[in-house]
């Protein structure tokens, strides 16, 4: 079964939507622990992301900097973290999180954030995407 | 004046050493959220991971997925997590920690590990990654 992941770029699931090419997407994370917490995700469907080819893992982090770079021009922050849990969806995905000070990338303290409110960031970073 | 971490790759500061090739140095995090918990940086001392050049950034991540590796057949987890934070030392560098549950990748949760276990840890590590 394709993974919720998988959906999500089928558009079969709705997200909130940042950014995309041909191999990978970026939406937002439906439970953030920071306004602008982004998931990029490669489009190919893949367990553990160190599974990746290295030209594949190259790529999605070359991507991943791109939308980072959305973000810290979007967001009030000192810089953008990265993570990779990977123990809870079976689809490899990079975890971006803007960050003030060191405790913004703690994955116990979940946000739940109003819809139009995560439209509002998903636009303010697709925005500054496009504009690369 | 050099990163803690410049100082490191010099020599003048000791770390254990679990892997480096000639853009790359990884050793232990010296207060481990995990045993096994590593530390991967580029030797150029650039202070934003996103910062780096896309090549410089993908050859990390590819150098970095081969200490996972190593890591992983060293170490029993489910995974090998990664973090970037870099609100700390003014060197980029890749966190990576062996996973067995979601909670292992908690930053507030340090061990004090004795010197000899270190010196252990390093070298289980260091002998996957040799045998690449």
């Amino acid at each position: 079964m394709a993974s919720i992941f998988s959906r999500i770029v089928a558009g079969e699931i709705p997200s909130y939507k940042v950014a995309e090419d041909a191999a990978h997407y970026a939406f937002l994370d439906i439970n953030p622990v920071a306004e602008g917490h982004v998931l990029v995700i490669p489009k190919r469907e893949v367990d553990y992301i160190f599974d990746l080819d290295d030209s594949e893992l190259a790529d999605l982090h070359v991507f991943a900097k791109r939308v980072a770079k959305a973000i810290k021009e979007a967001i009030p922050c000192r810089k953008v973290g990265m993570a990779v849990l990977g123990l809870e969806v079976p689809h490899a995905h990079i975890h971006l999180v803007p960050l003030r000070s060191e405790g913004d990338m703690n994955f116990a303290n979940k946000l739940s954030l109003p819809t139009d409110r995560m439209s509002e960031i998903a636009k303010s970073i697709s925005d500054k995407f496009d504009k690369e």
